[in-house]
């Protein structure tokens, strides 16, 4: 996330959103994990049963590529210390363990949006409110309301789809600033013979992501533009329909940055996520498990994550698990 | 993990382990992640059948408690910092961006093995060789070898068993340095009546972890010495024969530090991790999970992992993912 | 700094101050470095002309001692690691380079006011108003005014006098809370026989510092209540008289936490810091130069000191060279 | 520092080296701060008796640069972040302190040799032998012998002497790798009318810090080549003769990073500072400090300064004092 010049005069998320469901209140005042509260245990049996042959598959990007690690301009990429292996024995500094043991240990800086992870539902807002009301000062010091730890403490299970949109448009990765829209979901859903059922996590793939370990670092980056979804009404509204609990993309915002024709930037983030509680999921490596999809025929199954229980965090690192 | 006074005349953990099964070169000479191997598409399948009725539980503990964190002394506890929130919105010094989008961002320093972690199968060692018979210099700087960097990108899917010895023996928590062995574990799935399968992940409950919440810290730290399983021969040959993949506990080290008799430190590290390749999970939250099992009966279920995928890590954090 | 509970109704540090002398504006509505201002050509000259014998001091606590740093309760300890050492050299891991060389390399995680420091004028304030009138949402994120870097950038130069409390009352150090004021200082200096002149940097021993190194950390902390400097009205009085530039002390936060009489916190932070533009030098190390001070009754000195250069920084650690 | 291709074959330190004088043991077998050992009273008073006119430098760059902070690739850049702020305040989250009290603090994460820095002696070595022989194996996990801690604990205090080789040819800053030599040192002295006496601390200007100010960040870094003193056997027999205890400049790492005839990297390192135990002060800001010695004729002067005192640290960061 980072700030963008004006593209419009006075472009507003909250004019851009007027008159869109909200689901503020839905599940009380106190909710902070929206609509997750639609995952219950009959989707989670749901899920559980759209497993086949026990194929798994895990989503998060590495930390600490030789290549780097994609991060959104402006955060820092994690860094990982030692704090004692086998030198410390070689040093004869260390005192001898009883029976001879060594062992190693290390350290790590990160940002906690700096890998494959799980946004904290009020971690963007506008009109000083965050998901569900709460008041965005709640955000300071540490998010006090709406964090990343009622998500973590729950856990994200149920039945996935995967649709490819760089698939469907017959490309290894969707070129920089590309938009795609509710209509291309659906195609691609048709096109691969899946049905999105209500209550379907929906995991979409770019390509994006992957293709920043097979380019240059600089044309990856540029001035930082990534395809993505695009807002538009409909889309809103078929989310809200579907109660669509989880979107999960390989793209570091879930969405393209700036609506064009509103100017509103992140207009996903205030509509599906501020205004309807669905928890994103971010920055998520696809490619082996979309060829796998591409392979076997096979594009939905059980999807388990859980980000790790940051107390407080705006958003926390997770590793996602499919079971096919 | 740390050094400890001898309490026996030269005790070497190579002698204690002398004869016991050894699964080095069984996957092959490069082979990371050792028993999970076992873990094969069938395995996931069986764990897959023994969801019931879709209840989930989350099995890390918080990172960043009021109360503070448990962790092994000499370590340090994670810091959780904001990079940006509302206030630097109040303060006037972020420049205005498009629609009147507002975010927060965090950062966090954390050891690798500080919250609810896989440790690295090579993390402990003795004889200057890892498992599968690895350099112990390829700890230095960072695990070239047998780091937590594999696991994390297979992930761990199966069917699991707790077992719970604190409810056995009628307690809250387990008392420091209270040991138990192979016949506990029998004796609470028995007395559970449910039955350990080969290739079960095995989960053990002592309580000591959620003890940590509702004591005082000078009391549950005093000079460390907590509960666990204890090293004997049988155990080791038993976790050989029914094939374990992964060893889960509420305790910080997942054993008893010294082996009395021998006074060799972390055998079971050393015998199981490092000799069999099973994976070791530590500092579990069990309490909310085991109560649930007690209540309805079912001691078994799907469990999912993946632990971060720190390139090089000794370990990484973990939230699993327990499916009844 | 931290908070403390009432210890009076309603105190009020503008209610206590009111009427005292303030320094805002005297140096221009832009000035972020107070009395250092009075530390002109001359001042320094002046600080040139008391050296004597050419012995040196040097006045900071170690970061990273074995007993640990005397740290503010709710502040971190240093931490520091090494990035490269000879062990990655006897790894193998690290390239050859041209002729042999080799070489170690370490970071470290700090708070910047954890050890021996310069405070920014900025970083303590009531009323929503820092030193000079700078509003206190310029504190957020980074302090845009009133940091440590101009004080850094600067340098502190002068004549100093030390004076010795503890020697004074014939104590190591002094105990738990306990008060000293403008008499104490004066009667130190006489006993010493030395003279505080006008512009003199102002450095008062305490033993404290001292102590952590030699007593339980139990002992030390407590319920963290240092001994202090504690305000009066002449005190300040006497400060602005004197234009003080400097204030240096072997304690945490310079004075007595709590001004007994009101229950205002940190009344001389109010008064000296953000009133007169006094700069504060904190948990400096005196005791060796107290010893020699005493042993070759020079108790006057070339005082030079410069903060790390830390853009925006609440302050910033400084180790202060002292001639003699 | 960082490794190079081979520019030759077989270079080698040990036979570059070879003959040249050493001062180990010079200072007996447990000094760990070389040259600085000339810097007895006696040099102090002199450095005292340059003082002319009371001006003040600091010498250190800033930390937190809006245009980055100059670094040896592969090292990173400084991360400050505030922990409490006026914003936590306006939060209503922070309980009210006695008199409203209200303050800010902060902590920084930096490579020690990411600034203005001072390097222990025992930094850079071949053959496995630090400065006055300690064993390699002795900086392994934290420096035990020659680290910067004596450093700091000691001070640098003395008579400097500052040469500008980017004035004496007439440049703003010298170009990639521009080598430069004794001839030139001696030059630019008698050029600025200033004699280099015996136990002076030399400071060489050559622009290239001051010029990170002004240039794109890919014009400086490029495949990174700073200009640098470079080896000869004639200037490491002066800086014998001349007894120079402390070498400043303003570049990274010193010196030319090749000896270009032989291929040897850090051929000074090895010479001045490893075998004659001359320490070293690295990417100073030297340009205002040069614009005034060159407007009023004076270049030589008093030189304070104190890095931190990190225990085992490898080099510690440094705002040097210039008093003139």
């Amino acid at each position: 996330m980072c700030e963008h010049d004006h593209s419009t005069d006075h472009p507003s998320a909250k004019a851009l959103l007027d008159g869109l469901p909200m689901n503020w209140g839905k599940w009380g005042p106190d909710d902070e994990v929206g609509s997750l509260n639609y995952l219950d245990p009959s989707q989670v049996m749901r899920g559980v049963g759209s497993v086949r042959s026990g194929k798994v598959f895990t989503l998060q990007i590495p930390m600490g590529h030789e290549k780097g690690d994609p991060i959104w301009p402006g955060r820092k990429m994690a860094q990982r210390y030692n704090v004692l292996d086998k030198g410390d024995f070689l040093s004869g500094k260390m005192p001898e363990i009883p029976g001879g043991t060594e062992y190693s240990d290390d350290m790590m800086i990160l940002y906690l949006q700096g890998s494959t992870q799980y946004d904290a539902l009020g971690h963007v807002w506008h009109d000083d409110k965050l998901y569900n009301g709460f008041d965005a000062r709640s955000t300071i010091g540490s998010m006090a309301k709406a964090s990343v730890f009622p998500i973590a403490e729950r856990g994200v299970v149920g039945r996935a789809v995967l649709v490819d949109i760089a698939r469907l448009r017959g490309k290894d990765w969707l070129d920089r600033a590309e938009p795609f829209g509710l209509e291309d979901i659906l195609a691609a859903a048709e096109a691969q013979g899946v049905t999105i059922e209500k209550r379907d996590i929906l995991i979409i793939r770019t390509g994006w992501i992957g293709s920043f370990y097979k380019r240059d670092q600089e044309e990856f980056y540029g001035e930082y533009a990534e395809p993505g979804l695009d807002f538009s009404r409909e889309l809103v509204e078929w989310f809200h329909e579907m109660e669509i609990p989880n979107l999960v993309t390989d793209t570091i915002a879930n969405e393209l940055a700036i609506h064009p024709s509103s100017g509103v930037s992140f207009a996903l983030h205030h509509s599906l996520m501020r205004g309807l509680g669905v928890t994103f999921t971010e920055i998520a490596q696809l490619d082996p498990l979309a060829d796998d999809c591409a392979e076997d025929g096979q594009w939905n199954f059980l999807y388990t994550a859980a980000p790790l229980k940051v107390v407080g965090g705006t958003g926390a690192p997770v590793n996602p698990v499919v079971i096919k």
